[in-house]
């Protein structure tokens, strides 16, 4: 049996979030879980992680990514379910709702705080946040976690959050201006201070960046 | 069902090539494949492909990497068989031997001239030759496709040959170098003309250089 699972990420209360929904029934029943579930007969996986993800958020649209399979015989003790671990992206945590029947409730939980996770989910979890850490580094994947337009201190604040290390404010312009990645927009943001100059993304799809 | 296969790459003549086994049976017979085969109940997925792998080249160890896993349920007109594709990368193609009598045989191609493939092993390809050149610009991943000991030229020439691009040779030596991946070693190679001075990876299992 396949299966796919969802970890999705967003940035709420300044804080990387993940979402994850409460079991009411199986072997791991009043867990928490990423949203996922068996593949349909005839499904593609993309199809089916995009209906499991609506199913437990209602969110229609969201930066969707295959992660890794994890196929551990162990890690459903019912059956051998390999489960097609995807990463999902959203810049507005408040466009979730909540979850079907299927699942007690949802929640938000804070990336270094997670509660005690069903089945493999914890090792789905670690997985995640490493390929988000990785691509923040080599891609511009920080589009589909911030709104179309933001300044460039709310844009480090992004990196510094998810890479969890302190970043050389002087070095990390540089490198991010010399990569391409940003656009330097026409106005600016009226604030109590003086006017903030505001950025996008110079694409809004997954571009890597050429290094060598 | 679910099933692996393997994408194994290796220098060899100068040429970034890959091999492939010829289907013995099946409605994919007389064509070219990647190597691989159904998961075994209780089998782990890093399992699977290294039994296959071996099966069909009789390699016992090389670095080996999930890819991706391909679902769409037309992919093989028998059933629905979910294949997680790998990707092994090794230095010494001269180590890989006659398949087992699963295919007809085996043969390295060039990446660029790969004959009609069976299944979507043609879209296989284009994935794993894409993740090869991404992880070549921002890990060490170069180590298992050379020796031990080479010359600057030849690791130069690696990144050429794989990303298919000429490169700007003074920055790439100085962003190779600033990257720490490489160590300068004691010894000289001896050839025609003046010693060449010998390189090795400071590490020799998959590291992610940090980029800002």
């Amino acid at each position: 049996m396949v299966a796919v699972d969802t970890v999705l990420f967003a940035i709420k209360d300044d804080r990387l979030k993940t979402y994850l929904v409460e079991l009411r029934g199986g072997p791991a029943r009043g867990k928490w879980a990423f949203p996922g579930g068996l593949v349909r007969a005839g499904e593609m996986l993309d199809d089916a992680a995009r209906r499991e993800l609506r199913a437990s958020t209602g969110l229609g649209d969201a930066y969707l990514e295959q992660l890794f399979t994890f196929g551990d015989p162990s890690r459903d003790p019912r059956a051998h379910v390999v489960s097609v671990a995807y990463m999902a992206l959203i810049s507005d945590p408040a466009a979730v709702g909540r979850p079907s029947e299927k699942y007690v409730g949802g929640e938000w939980f804070e990336v270094n705080e997670l509660p005690p996770l069903a089945y493999d989910h914890a090792q789905m979890a670690a997985y995640a946040l490493k390929r988000l850490k990785s691509k923040l580094e080599y891609t511009n994947i920080a589009y589909a976690l911030l709104p179309k337009e933001f300044t460039f201190a709310e844009f480090e604040e992004l990196y510094a959050l998810i890479l969890g290390r302190p970043l050389d404010r002087r070095n990390f312009r540089r490198r991010v201006m010399a990569m391409g990645l940003l656009r330097l927009l026409p106005h600016t943001r009226r604030g109590p201070h003086r006017p903030a100059a505001l950025y996008s993304f110079a694409q809004q799809s997954l571009k890597f960046i050429q290094m060598l």
